[in-house]
């Protein structure tokens, strides 16, 4: 079914030397262990030069099978559905489970028997089914379009059928367009889909972030980040997963390769210069600076009392996360050697672009696009409902009902049908909502976007109504009924009458902001996205010219193949091990006399005389993961599982733009760790005894 | 008889509110815990101010009385003369009483007896007796002259009788004249010296410098770098040592004050921006080439046999001990904003300079003097005997015999009355040479000379003799018998006629390079040194009239006293603790497999059941120091001890020119680790005991 002949190399070798020279350097290919690989194009060559290891049909089939999508990444570890994933990765699940009274995040959890599995709400997992080459369909419609937009109509057009008609053909299958090389390939992705997902067991937060904000993106790292779940059947059985992931018998070891099966959300590795330029300069400065007013907010917020921290712990961190992220990113783009590298390699590809003779210039195009971006920067990041508020549900409740009104072409790109089922999912998922928290984030938000655009702009003085940020906050919130599920539910399944029947206040201002936020959503659409679509489309076209499917596509939140080497590294003057162990997370945890982050949850405390300090703990690789790739199941050229990845070091957020295997490292917890702690520390023999079934 | 009476803050206080807004700028004071403090004008005022904490005579009376000049630094922690410094810095008196047979450096010693203490071949000890202001003395001897290098003369002159007079004045009583605040005063320091050092206790090097090279300057650090001697007084039995430093009775914590006494060697703080400059862009180039160039050479003799890495193990970790802190120095110089604060301040104290109405430019004839430094930098450095090398000791005992035939005031500096008796103990003592290893380290020296001066050079002539550089290092080596102390005796004692008697071809060698290098010092004195220290005394007294004592003069190697916080640090993104713990060697060993250079000892792997992982290893603090702190104690506000300094971290290394405590950190062994490895791990109970006797 999926297709596992390999195209890999073919594009180059029967290239000319004059172009191989040019390849040399335009290609990414020569930076040893880079590529985040499609399944159906595999690095087998790439894998068998620099490892001499053999990267069987079988064996990919083996990853695939047991690769599971869960927001993030996750795998099958066991034939009855039991799924391994990050901490991190279910801690929307697990946070969504507790409560004032049973703070599972701070305390953890154990289900000592089926009955006790909590199942995830909204919570679902796919696994990819088979992948088919539409590309010739894709770009079939899209040539009888005689403009960009039309072009760009009729590519949307044709996507969205290929769905449907793929999603009808089968129940419970999935369906999805993927674009590759910059819209050179269009694939079409069938998924396996379950949407009863069970939480089984999950560490305390302290063990499983631990060392805090501190320590994230930081190694040596001392993180139990994993979570075990089970999928159920649609009968409400545990999902039977023969082809589950086994548990390695020998243990990971210093310079072997391993490989990594995830889903990697975003790189941006084939950006023009301006585009970097754009980013570095403008986009993430505003990121940042909301980014840090909402930690701040968050910081300020969680002090009011423990409660109150509880209810913020999720939103502060993923806001850290997503700071430290940045920060790393914009630390890459300042480096003077990374631009001058993006520049010189351009300039090439310039060349070899012009040598083939190919038409246009994608790069002022670009150019003109980034030009956009910059001029309206701020309202482009300002207007909206609030990054994942209770606002946010109701202006995708809005969205939703006038959206699906409109001929399928004409929607926002984020209702097309085929996204419908799992935004309705989402929306009424029962989760709670904290009024005093949401009321926060919204009075920061509004403050920042003030501070923006100025306090004559309609975002503005919709939102404010006049008033300060904070007397806004409460007077749609105070009264909304929003963050009860059932409410929302019937308002959703009533459609734009029951949406323009209601006076809720926040669905009220959800309305009068949806005009706004729709003009500026069609203009990134038109203004940017599609520009810079056919822009980057010629680009990728004549890369793929040049290097056909010899290099690795961007990542594009599918599921990918990466791999690399487990290998310490030196920098900044320090020398990192290759792992850490149970003994470095008791040393660290003693250097700072047990203070917070730094401290030990109290279960391991208890058992630390049962822990043996030379267990591995944690390990890194030179496989290149990104967002997205957490949770993935890090295995041997067996395909048992040794590790999961859960993170990358400081150094590795540059791979945004630049993939290097000097300094940058990807960081997983090892797989003796898992079945370690959950014998000697959390009581739960049954669980070890289920990972180690074969 | 120290006078203890604090001048502190007096020069600053009673000047005027205007002047006060520049010195916020000019003056070093801003900057937190700066200052490697003389004991007679100790930072009293300061350190009440900052941390609350009175310095009281006692306080400092103690620290003076404890604290010994050992090669760097060192102090008394028994009343019977028990002496603690560094393993480090014991490294020269363990590396010479080892044999291929008897490996002190890697199995470590412990005398288990009196009659088992060795002693250490050239060792000895002195304390700080007291200190007396000569300035008035020095500065009218050289306001007699009337050029400065009559000036210079005159002062040589009259320190050289100061120091000799007072030294006629008490036996075995050193003096010593040394300049402060670039010869704005001068302080006559008497010193009790004994000759008789013996080694009681050393660990393995393994233990002492955990981690080698890779973990040099850098922290988290967990080496037991520490060792024991004991000094003899003139009858041969241990010295009386009433006024000795006591064992803590309660661990440091984070967070307390401590004080550091130690001989600090050299700060440039002071320095212009021209001379920085020339550092940067001249000196650390070159010398850096140099190091690299003998670390090459080193490693590939060691792979020559075992027996050839024991021998060039000293000489290793020298030379990458160098070559690290040179790295440091250059990144802070590389560092633009460093250079942007220096140029900044100068221009302050420039626009100072002119409101005072002082006369002059010293910046412009320090730049005069920075010319001929960069002109002349390669002959300067090249030419010579070899950085302590048998030849070098032929060149010393060459230059003694005809220096002290010529007038005092004429001599080369380092063969003044005063200095001889030290030196010529140095030079007879009887230390093992390894010829192969000698002919190694000439003939790389003698390479690079080639390279930087060309083959026509008179000094590369004169070494090489047409020869390759192995062949000519081979020819002057093979057959000397320098390497006999008691031929070095005869020698020396001989003087000129014997010197010039002698056909042994090394020393022939040194005659024939001694006239070069005699032009080369001249130079260096005249040219260099003295215009330089003529203009750097006059931005000395500058400053001296702006801020008087309330500044740290730069180091001097000199008793000093600095003090400090103990904290951790955040630093290129990771948090490390304050202190590291016995748990985190273990962790670090494991991390790495026992790898070299991350291996434990036999001792310590032994001994690992018995090692509570709880107890400190190392600690940091804010303290300032610099190369020569290597073995001061730290003491807490009592005036006991809790630590043992070894290092910095990589970036204290700018500390030469500039003190930061965001993130430069000072390195001490912590006391308890001393204690429970002497218990634990080496069976050496006696001794802990008698570091706790109070």
């Amino acid at each position: 079914m999926t297709r596992f002949s390999s195209h890999a190399g073919a594009g180059v070798f029967c290239l000319t030397l004059g172009l191989s020279f040019i390849l040399s350097f335009v290609s990414p290919l020569a930076r040893a262990d880079e590529g985040m690989w499609t399944f159906d194009n595999p690095p087998t060559a790439l894998v068998q030069q620099r490892h001499g290891v053999a990267l069987t049909p079988a064996l990919l089939a083996r990853m695939q099978q047991a690769a599971v999508s869960f927001g993030a990444s996750a795998s099958f570890v066991s034939k009855h559905g039991l799924m391994l994933t990050n901490h991190h990765v279910a801690m929307d699940c697990i946070d969504q489970l507790s409560s004032a009274k049973r703070d599972l995040t701070a305390q953890g959890y154990l289900a000592r028997s089926p009955a006790q599995e909590l199942r995830c709400p909204g919570g679902s997992a796919r696994v990819l089914l088979d992948t088919s080459d539409v590309t010739a369909t894709v770009l079939g419609a899209v040539a009888r379009g005689s403009s960009d937009e039309q072009r760009n109509s009729l590519r949307k057009a044709a996507v969205a059928e290929l769905e449907t008609r793929c999603a009808e053909a089968a129940t419970g299958v999935r369906c999805e367009v993927v674009s590759l090389y910059s819209g050179s390939l269009f694939h079409l992705y069938r998924f396996n889909e379950w949407e009863d997902v069970r939480l089984v067991f999950a560490p305390e937060y302290q063990a499983g972030f631990y060392g805090g904000d501190p320590d994230n993106f930081v190694y040596p790292r001392f993180a139990l980040d994993f979570a075990l779940l089970r999928v159920y059947d649609r009968q409400g059985k545990p999902l039977a997963t023969p082809h589950h992931l086994r548990l390695a018998r020998t243990a990971v070891a210093e310079g072997e390769l391993v490989f990594v099966a995830g889903h990697p959300g975003r790189t941006d590795r084939l950006q023009t210069a301006a585009q970097l330029k754009t980013t570095r300069d403008t986009q993430l400065p505003l990121q940042l600076a909301t980014a840090q007013a909402q930690q701040a907010m968050l910081l300020a917020f969680a002090k009011r009392s423990p409660e109150a921290a509880r209810q913020a712990l999720d939103n502060l961190l993923g806001t850290e996360n997503w700071l430290k992220s940045m920060r790393g990113e914009l630390a890459a783009l300042n480096d003077p050697a990374l631009m001058a590298q993006k520049e010189a390699d351009e300039l090439r590809f310039r060349a070899a672009y012009a040598q083939q003779g190919l038409k246009g210039n994608p790069w002022a195009d670009v150019e003109a696009v980034t030009a956009t971006q910059t001029t309206r920067a701020k309202e482009l990041w300002a207007v909206g409902y609030g990054y994942q508020t209770l606002l946010a549900h109701a202006g995708s409740m809005v969205e939703l009902a006038y959206e699906r009104e409109r001929p399928e072409a004409e929607r926002l790109a984020a209702y097309r049908d085929a996204a419908l089922p799992a935004l309705q999912r989402r929306l009424k998922a029962d989760r709670p909502f904290y009024k005093e928290l949401e009321m926060a984030r919204l009075a920061e938000a509004w403050r920042e976007a003030a501070q923006l655009l100025g306090d004559q702009h309609t975002f503005v003085k919709t939102t404010l109504a006049g008033g300060t940020p904070e007397a806004a906050a409460q007077r749609v919130l105070r009264s909304s009924r929003l963050d009860q599920a059932a409410v929302r539910a019937a308002l959703i399944d009533g459609g734009v009458k029951a949406i323009e029947a209601s006076d809720d206040p926040l669905l009220r201002l959800a309305r009068a902001i949806y005009p706004l936020r729709r003009e500026l959503a069609r203009l990134r659409e038109e203004q940017i996205e599609t520009p810079l679509q056919q822009a980057t489309e010629r680009l990728g076209q004549a890369r793929f010219t040049l290097f056909g499917r010899a290099q690795p596509p961007d990542a594009t939140g599918t599921l990918r193949l990466a791999y690399g080497k487990v290998a310490g590294y030196a920098s900044h003057g320090s020398t990192s091990p290759w792992k850490t162990t149970f003994g470095g997370l008791l040393a660290r945890a003693d250097s700072f006399d047990h203070k917070p982050p730094f401290d030990l949850p109290p279960s391991i405390q208890k058992a630390r005389a049962r822990l043996d300090p030379r267990v591995p703990l944690n390990f890194v690789t030179t496989a290149d993961i990104t967002g997205g790739n957490s949770g993935s199941p890090v295995l041997n050229r067996e395909g048992e599982w040794v590790g999961l990845m859960f993170d990358t070091n400081l150094e590795a957020l540059g791979g945004r733009f630049v993939y290097t295997d000097s300094t940058a490292r990807s960081i997983a917890v090892h797989a003796q760790a898992v079945v370690h702690v959950l014998e000697r520390v959390y009581g739960a023999e049954p669980l070890a005894r289920e990972l180690r079934a074969r």
